[in-house]
């Protein structure tokens, strides 16, 4: 038996959220009683079939979108892949390398992909942030060549909580576009919106995105269930193949309960966006303002203001004697008190060399390793900080 | 509201099976009280992680393997994909063009794998099953070349139910790498167990398969969610890129709640192999007697001995006066009285030809418009027959 603290204060939700009770109660449904193959022909499937339609349909809406834009995948992983992976299998040919536009601060399911499309011969511009963790639109569009094919910028930051100018580079995008008369509309312009999806607005057009990914996993939906929102005229090869399901882009029987769950938990994400936004930053803003103050050179990495409302990442560098935080060993020696909260991001601890290349990005190099994330939820509390804080003080000396 | 019969048999199994309430309530727990990304460092990612382990170990247990031979995927349609592409991405290069051996009554998530390396410059070559619609050992050694890498046979298929002599193909496999010393222990065998999980051995020696497949949702077990069985020989390389999970095979948070389902599924299969094998066996023998007879002419689509114990497959040709069926026509209508049937498979009816090409393997042409499928499950009665066979002598004139 491990031993567990009486109080536990989860601040990890960028990492993984849990399942509402209400999207669950919807999936069961669906898992049980109305259990069918969608590409069946009788009364039940026909009934799964018009869930999954219903379901395309309500998350449209809030893309502002139409339902046949909306494909479904097993992740935001996936979804990322395939908008990468399928773009590149589209464009690429003996004569033509197709070019991609990216930044150095992306989740690993972005960064990974774009590696193995060098790997296949494509061409990836990797633009910097600057030190508060933003890109410049003016940036992107300077590195834009002929044979650029896709733009992808994450709509906020998993580590550091910084959000992007997305409407501004997909303004950008869109006029380039039209300026230069460009073939197949290209460059396309691709979002991992998986960390905004709870916090930000989702308005493709505003937006001005062609491509957008939103995983389950991140707003208390289902796991291993993503979306991919994609324009008509957005060319993809799929990367799984078989029955045809999803018109073609991914084969596999739909997961009508994770399909239904999808919908329902963006429902009630923009439901909750407002108040939760605005309840998030007060306790945010609590936390950062609590943490500076009681470690002295402790400092915010990223942006304040173009921040999620539920992201703290802060440094902890050397000061008075007391030398800078070990990271990995402040997050074990935290979860022994209670206080569940990560360094750099999950993701990245599968990794020989788990430091965090999105602080190290920043300039900051003496912080890649002695830097923490505190994410908020729909469960965190001002007492939940305060409790964080007692917790710190034991644990940096 | 679409009228509903008071009585409702389902007879398409093969295509879905229901969530098994225990494997539910495994799930939820994992889902809501224990949710954590099992790749942070804290106490409930370290349940999380423990829960993904052990379910491993329970897995591994049962085909007769170790742990690490185990991978998880959104689907058997991903194993499958990710087994094939994986291997033809691992050998090919400008010198080398690997080549494949399969049967020509797979299903879609092989076949059309097969189509896309096909188009990527690979080599397949497609065994042709008898009129019983089994492969023979012999057919698939003598087509094996310097340059094959994989051989993939279904272990049971999906429409007419036949199962294939694997064990017997296997140690013809393995004879044949030693006796031509092979590099890298090609050709590799994958068998895609999907259809046989519930009712055959799924012993991995025994068979002497390199690579398996098998999919949650037609053992009973989560939606979304399928195992790949890989030794560690096997050379494959991922198709999915990102955070590195599964020993980098396959990216993407680990769906905890899905992992666990899986391992729970396939124990209760296990338990349940012998009886509901022969419980089954009966009502399928009873079916085809009392389809045989009330149906002059008509008769059972591939092998009776071997053959699955929930696999009913019959073709109505004409006869005295009556047409052959149109099978799509006859499903529709016993979904009015109540019976979900199927012809084909689910995964045919996205294509525009949806007709049987498993059946019409068999030689009988005349029949791949005017089969009907049949697949018994867990709920599965004699009485569910006596229904079936009163709506068919209504629909069928």
């Amino acid at each position: 038996m491990r031993f567990w603290p009486k109080k536990r204060v989860f601040l990890d939700y960028a990492s993984i959220t849990p399942l509402d009770k209400n999207v669950s109660t919807k999936m069961k449904q669906f898992e049980e009683a109305l259990f069918a193959n969608p590409s069946a022909l009788y009364t039940g499937a026909l009934e799964a079939k018009e869930a999954v339609i219903d379901s395309r349909r309500k998350i449209a809406e809030i893309l502002d979108t139409t339902k046949d834009q909306i494909y479904f995948t097993s992740s935001g992983t996936e979804s990322n892949n395939l908008s990468l992976l399928g773009v590149f299998n589209s464009f690429k040919s003996e004569n033509f390398t197709p070019h991609f536009i990216t930044t150095n601060i992306e989740h690993p399911s972005v960064l990974e992909v774009f590696k193995e499309i060098e790997n296949r011969g494509g061409e990836v511009t990797y633009i910097s942030v600057n030190e508060k963790g933003l890109v410049s639109a003016r940036d992107i569009l300077n590195s834009i060549k002929n044979n650029t094919v896709l733009v992808s910028v994450m709509y906020a930051n998993n580590e550091i909580g910084t959000i992007q100018p997305i409407s501004e580079i997909g303004r950008a995008i869109k006029e380039y576009r039209s300026k230069n008369m460009t073939e197949h509309s290209i460059p396309y312009f691709h979002t991992d919106a998986s960390q905004a999806v709870l916090y930000l607005p989702l308005n493709t057009h505003s937006l001005g995105v062609d491509i957008m990914t939103i995983d389950g996993i991140k707003m208390y939906g289902p796991r291993g269930a993503g979306i991919l929102f994609k324009k008509e005229f957005v060319k993809i090869q799929p990367i799984i193949f078989g029955g045809g399901q999803e018109k073609g882009l991914r084969s596999g029987t739909e997961n009508v309960p994770a399909i239904v769950g999808l919908a329902k938990a963006l429902e009630i994400a923009e439901d909750k966006k407002e108040s939760e936004s605005k309840r998030l930053t007060l306790i945010r803003d609590y936390a950062i303002d609590e943490i500076l103050k009681n470690f002295p050179n402790s400092d915010l990495n990223g942006s304040k203001e173009k921040r999620l409302p539920n992201n703290i990442n802060i440094c902890f560098p050397a000061c008075a004697g007391r030398p800078k935080i070990d990271a990995e060993f402040v997050v074990v020696a935290l979860d022994v008190h209670g206080v569940s909260a990560s360094y750099s991001s999950s993701c990245r601890t599968l990794k020989e060399d788990s430091s965090s290349y999105v602080v190290e990005s920043l300039g900051a190099k003496d912080c890649r390793l002695s830097s923490l994330r505190f994410t908020l939820g729909r469960e965190s509390t001002k007492a939940d900080i305060d409790f964080l804080i007692s917790c710190l003080k034991k644990v940096i000396k």
